[in-house]
């Protein structure tokens, strides 16, 4: 089967849209998906910046909001922003995400946790936040977070943000079917087709 | 008439099939196309950059060859870069682009400069590349090159680089409709759209 690798991390924004129609749309196009949870701040580090990019470049922040909205008004997406500070902290919900890949919980808890962060005005770095969204699919929440939190995970999730780096990763979402990278929310199209045509 | 403000800098990858597709897109959004050459450098400077992004930032800048060889292959676009540094320096070009508005030859100038660059292996600061493009184009070269090294129309290049920085932009190609700005090569159909609709 064809098949697509989806990074994303949780404090980037156009991550949100790409979560939310990657499925479907992968769905459609008969490609199977391999969720990729990594940390955009030590790739971010490395490039010389110690803030989100849209922080730092004042007026590329300006437009990307209002991108954004027009984005999630096409796709009929809700986006209601939380009131701290952009961008919300997502190491604790990335090494969730990374915990449910074998149990197969990643996509449904990822797309929950980008409902909470854009829509739903939660604080996703927030132990009751990540509870909830765990409760209310059905996955026990002591369990999950044991995992999380252990050194095993953590260090799983410190490698998938090297490979992400030595993949040449630069931003998210990134998707990459064999060694074919696309940066990007509006590239998803263009890789699934990339992914069905190879 | 819907229209649409087109601005771009030769030295900008995107910016190439963004002019080679306006005019055919535009044409059949019924959209009126305003070509506005202006000058990253400036804007870059503010942003604390003396060179591309693309050079600044090896993996983006990787990345981006990459997808623009994608993109011009999906557009039947040639692709064949000078022998030259990139970026190539665009300043007397978007001179004579500018020159070329009140005239009507500024969209056939700005693709053949396009053209020169990036299908035909030139050194777009040369006078004789320039030359060339404007005999070719049926344009009187000493009346082009006289009227854009100018003290007023050197002035008027500058205010239209003011006036992209004054109205947020902050890279190449941008499009802008009313007061919406649109920013990429990907973004064209949706910023015709967003003409047409409003």
């Amino acid at each position: 089967m064809a098949n697509i690798e989806f990074w994303y991390e949780f404090a980037s924004t156009y991550s949100y849209p790409a979560a939310m129609r990657i499925g479907r749309l992968a769905g459609e196009a008969g490609v199977d998906v391999r969720w990729r949870p990594f940390l955009l701040g030590p790739i971010f580090k490395a490039l010389g910046w110690n803030d989100s990019p849209f922080n730092i470049y004042v007026a590329k922040g300006r437009y990307m909001w209002r991108d954004l909205e027009r984005i999630c008004a096409a796709e009929g997406l809700p986006l209601k922003l939380p009131p701290v500070k952009f961008p919300q902290n997502g190491l604790k919900a990335a090494r969730l995400a990374l915990v449910g890949e074998n149990k197969g919980w990643t996509p449904a808890f990822t797309r929950a946790v980008f409902a909470a962060n854009y829509a739903e005005e939660k604080d996703i770095s927030d132990d009751d936040t990540l509870t909830a969204i765990l409760e209310a699919l059905g996955i026990d929440p002591q369990t999950a977070l044991e995992a999380a939190n252990g050194p095993a995970n953590k260090e799983a999730l410190k490698q998938q943000t090297e490979e992400a780096m030595a993949r040449g990763l630069f931003g998210a979402p990134s998707f990459i079917v064999g060694d074919e990278l696309f940066w990007g929310n509006d590239r998803l199209e263009t890789a699934l087709q990339w992914a069905k045509r190879n």
